[in-house]
């Protein structure tokens, strides 16, 4: 009887349960259960109401985690045919920072009557970038006190870290602030779900809590706000613990919500990004993992430490133990393929993915396929959803730009992709340009594997081989390799991550090839990219920023 | 038995003709007929062959324009319940400049064999764009020379005129040229075909064709290419008479070809904007007329001659005798929600268009009713087809700002229509600020009538009344002034245009006024868009050049 691990996945839209056999790393079974209420950005559905929401905006229902959860367990083992006791660990990884505030037995607040309708409650996803206004005070409260955690984070908390979310909760439900025993991220309240105990790991600490041994000092967070002096004493418990490390076994309450045995190991989160690499086999400085889906991260490890400006975070053991981990990513990538897909279709376009039965996006995927590069006379800047690197500025909207009378949506949507590629291409450069090898490009996510043409635009646009990912599991995977590292050898597992990646993880499928010609015009319009991000993104013409906050006031106007 | 006058108005995708009754302006009734190829700008179809056409080229088929006169006449005397006899004149308005080359007894190029594959013989539409390079040369040579005539025209000669067009076909096809007898607007040659006549109009050559009394001299031409020397006598014969002024009678040919007597007067050929104004029974200074379909052009009239720079036109009795004609205009209007429409829907907008059987830019024209200046987030420039005024430039495109991931189809289309209203709003302040008053704004063409919605946004945009047209046919309505005006007394109709517009013009039927509120918010739009104008139409950032070149590229290497 193999023993084998699971691996849980909280994405954006669904989790992913996934069967992994320890011995082979052979993928047994998966099954996956989208969340009832899928991302709540416009209007917060409630038990009692439906709340409108401000723009930026972006909530989530824990409820929502729990019954995916209490689905897809059981589905996923009786996909792969195992019973509950060939499972010798579980392994969370979760979207991040996705914050929950809880009371101290981890009950979430928006579970109250008496918080259940304001929206502070609820679960503030990643992508929630209503928080920006604070960001930009824990920078400049950062700056002038002249700290020195900012160098690792590019200069730049983001909107979308703990802290905004945080201090946007204490200044606007300041109720709910009080009311909080507890700020965690998804993946540890999971954990903490099927444990009963609550605790942190260094990954998410590291990359989303400014957590590096420990949290900035008292006095950053009184010049903040006085009320927050004690804001990491007070409102964040729980032991920070390297990633792989066991957060404890089961509870009765976890094994009543998965069907799994009391007991059965359970490693502490982890960021469903950074969770791939062991899936991989990534092991090394210099290979990138790519994940790309609803949005981009970018990982890489280096023996150095340098800094880097306009990455996300720089940790060490933030990805491979040994190394330091440099994360930088684009916020908005399927997301704005979806978007597009959603809202610029031509008649016959969607007559023909109907009649296909395949949804519009594939069918654009495929079409942007035939162009050229320069051929669609368009180029875009993609940031739907702001600009995580190296702006990091959720202020940002979309761009596009050359549309003539007989432009298509197709053409539009390859200049929409081209502008992810390119924006992948200017952290690369950014990282080398500052002595952080960038060797290999490994791509893992929703989009690498059912995408050729969006591969072969980024070999031509990175002038590097794309490999594709061997498992398209690569966050539920690698949360089954970490699972059988947190189970060690004496429950079944591994003692060591090399060990676990090199039995569990996968090889890259193929690899898509650059063409010279097509990376030579690709370089002709990534400087026209570059001329287009330093005008609408770093101040040369803020009318992004103009044009978010007349909406902003006539949304609330209409209010 | 009713004496009536038939205007005839060509426009771009079909001949309109009106009867109209001479006494009180009573319009009796009309027909419209398409073209049977319409606006060929991507594929030449000929007898023989589909040519592929490159980017920004447009032709049409000068068959096209007399079956469809063949049919339109006798269906608008059906619908009008008149008999031929009743009619005492035709007025025809055309579309310009749209360039014909001919044999001298009017054959176009285009119907012989030789010529016949060759896009060059074809009808060069108003929007025809690909001559643009021939327009600098020409604008650059006027430069060197110290020309007088530039001023007049705003300083650039735009590639929509006719020796742009003249001299591309004399670069690019030196046998069309060489075989061409005359180069004349659809206009002119459509009066010729009617009557035998070979006649110019002062508007079309004052407007198109640089003329002022007579055309540049000859030193200029020659400098410009010494084959083209003697260009203005070799190939553009005909007299230039005063718009108004009889081109003659029906010959037995236009007779076979209409249904019409033989001897019914013709008046010399018009401009479809120009030939509105009497119909609107516009004959002061000041009160701008505005055809707003699928391009706008305004019209305003002044006592005095004052240069003003980024119009197209400054034409004494261009518009109304005794006065000095301003022609202005944006060159893509109707055109860009017409490309919205058929490439940026919703599966759900689209299903409710089609559940209502309405098109869907009738649907988005409704919708964007119900949103607020600024609550879009969204700004556009309209240059899908070029800046006409102020910048005069073919080869600039279209651009988005702005959009989320929660923005809508809805909320792009009124960026758009927002955009032709700050246009609007630029040439109107470009002519005051010089001198030439604007005080009121009567609205006519394909939009107005239809569409409330794009009205207020006008008036809150322009902060002006906009007053809409009584008659939805101004152009027709105008050529059949024009035709009373041309049959004079003697033959049942008017000696002057002031007394024809008086009898047969139709009052304004509504009006628009503007919200003080709204009109605040789009104060501020128009500062965000007088910066992109700047940024991406006067040198900023030439971008949308490079990238239509790149395209340009891209497709030559295709074909």
């Amino acid at each position: 009887m193999d023993s084998v691990t699971l691996g849980l996945d909280f994405g954006t839209l669904s989790v992913r349960a996934l069967v992994v056999r320890v011995s082979d790393g052979a993928e047994l079974g998966s099954a996956s259960v989208s969340y009832a209420h899928g991302v709540m950005d416009s209007v917060l559905v409630t038990p009692r109401e439906k709340i409108p929401l401000p723009p930026n905006w972006a909530l989530q229902s824990p409820r929502d985690y729990l019954d995916a959860l209490f689905a897809v367990v059981p589905a996923a083992l009786e996909k792969a045919g195992v019973r509950p006791e060939q499972v010798i660990g579980v392994g969370v990884d979760f979207t991040t920072c996705t914050l929950l505030s809880t009371r101290a037995d981890g009950t979430p607040l928006c579970f109250a009557e008496e918080f259940q309708n304001n929206p502070h409650a609820w679960v503030k996803l990643w992508k929630h970038h209503a928080a920006q206004r604070y960001a930009d005070r824990i920078n400049e409260t950062a700056a002038s006190m002249g700290e020195e955690w900012p160098v690792r984070y590019g200069g730049k908390v983001s909107s979308e870290w703990m802290f905004p979310k945080i201090l946007e909760t204490l200044e606007e439900a300041p109720d709910v602030y009080n009311a909080a025993d507890v700020f965690l991220d998804g993946a540890d309240w999971m954990v903490w779900m099927l444990t009963g105990n609550l605790t942190r790991n260094s990954c998410i600490a590291g990359y989303k809590a400014l957590w590096c041994g420990g949290y900035p000092a008292k006095s950053f967070f009184r010049a903040l706000d006085p009320r927050l002096e004690t804001v990491t004493e007070d409102k964040l418990p729980g032991p920070v613990l390297p990633v792989g490390t066991r957060a404890g076994g089961i509870s009765e309450r976890g094994a009543a919500l998965t069907g799994l045995y009391p007991g059965t190991s359970v490693s502490v989160g982890h960021t469903d990004a950074h969770v791939a690499a062991p899936a991989l086999r990534i092991a090394e400085p210099g290979r990138m993992m790519a994940l790309v889906g609803t949005s981009t991260t970018l990982l890489v490890s280096s023996k150095d430490y340098v800094p880097v400006p306009g990455v996300c975070g720089i940790v060490k053991d933030g990805i491979l133990p040994g190394l330091w981990g440099y994360e930088a990513g684009l916020g908005c990538v399927g997301d704005a393929f979806g978007w597009f897909a959603d809202n610029c279709l031509s008649p016959a376009l969607l007559d023909e993915a109907r009649d296909r039965g395949i949804p519009p996006v594939s069918l654009l995927t495929e079409k942007i396929g035939s162009l050229e590069p320069g051929e669609s006379g368009v180029m875009a800047l993609n940031w739907w959803n702001g600009n995580r690197n190296p702006l990091g500025d959720g202020d940002l909207s979309g761009l596009f730009v050359g549309m003539t009378l007989t432009t298509t949506p197709v053409e539009m949507f390859r200049a929409l992709v081209e502008a992810t590629a390119f924006g992948t291409r200017l952290i690369i450069e950014t990282l080398r340009e500052h002595g952080v090898a960038v060797d290999e490009f490994i791509a893992s996510g929703g989009i690498p594997g059912k995408a050729p043409s969006i591969m072969q635009i980024y070999a031509d646009v990175l002038g590097m081989d794309i490999q594709i990912a061997g498992t398209k599991e690569g966050p539920a995977k690698g949360s089954a390799v970490y699972a059988a590292l947190a189970a060690g050898s004496e429950r079944g597992g591994y003692d060591t991550l090399a060990d676990a990646a090199a039995h569990m993880g996968s090889e890259p499928a193929r690899a898509y090839r650059p063409d010279h010609t097509r990376r030579r015009i690709y370089d002709l319009l990534y400087r026209d990219y570059l001329v287009l991000i330093d005008y609408f993104g770093r101040g040369g013409n803020d009318i992004m920023k103009r044009l978010l906050d007349l909406r902003r006031r006539a949304r609330a106007d209409r209010l």
